[in-house]
């Protein structure tokens, strides 16, 4: 087993990424930004999440950079939030989530929405880490080279 | 935009997933079980976390079938808590909030641990949704279907 340490959690990518986007609302603004969702009545009334977590969250989120608020495109008095190029990069982690859950967590038969490729209509394949030849690469070849 | 209701929620496998998974503590829990971690006073001391939460979080992993708990492999009295392959399927989320961290989180020059392929001895190459010919896929070129 490798050694662990409270230190270790500092110089872990996964550990870093969680202490900004380690929160369940968090991680649906996200999703419902890349989905085209901008202002705040409109996250609130998606999520269903009271008003003060959600000034917290969008906060935050801007604050590390994921989000940008800035005035609506269409000249109203809206603030939009619109995910940052870091945000959009948060891509591969809602789908990978997405098709955790579209794997694991539905009954057969029961429906859920699907994400697409809209140039062919079809399903996005399922992704999966893989080797630099393109093979997928199953977590057993794998290890974790810590920082010394 | 899309339109967005609570009810989509219940349709989204994004949210079903962070249901279950969208704590920080659960998914640095399943972090070290890929690492190798199998023992409560393991998990406790890597991640610096109290008891009370660590057990919660534990028990909740082991009631969603992400976690089996199960006697210790070398025959002595502790339990041992090793991933389902429910909980092996977790490894591209994994595996996307490393790569996140990694690319926007650490200052030029700061270390952090690396996910090796160990059959090369160099890093896992960036993840990325693809289309079914293999290009990567911006998340521009996709949408959400809904559930009707």
């Amino acid at each position: 087993m490798t050694e662990h340490s409270v230190d270790s959690n500092r110089t872990c990518p996964v550990g870093r990424s969680l202490d900004v986007m380690g929160d369940r609302w968090s991680l649906l603004i996200v999703r419902d930004a890349f989905d085209g969702v901008r202002r705040f009545g409109d996250f609130q009334r998606g999520l269903g999440v009271a008003r003060n977590i959600l000034a917290d969250r969008l906060r935050k989120l801007v604050d590390a950079d994921v989000l940008v608020s800035q005035p609506a495109a269409d000249g109203s008095a809206y603030q939009e939030y619109v995910l940052t190029r870091r945000g959009e990069s948060l891509f591969p982690v809602v789908v990978a989530l997405r098709q955790w859950g579209e794997k694991h967590l539905f009954d057969r038969g029961e429906k859920y929405s699907r994400l697409i490729d809209t140039d062919t209509g079809k399903p996005v394949p399922v992704m999966t880490p893989r080797t630099a030849g393109g093979s997928p690469l199953p977590p057993a070849q794998t290890r974790v080279k810590k920082v010394v």
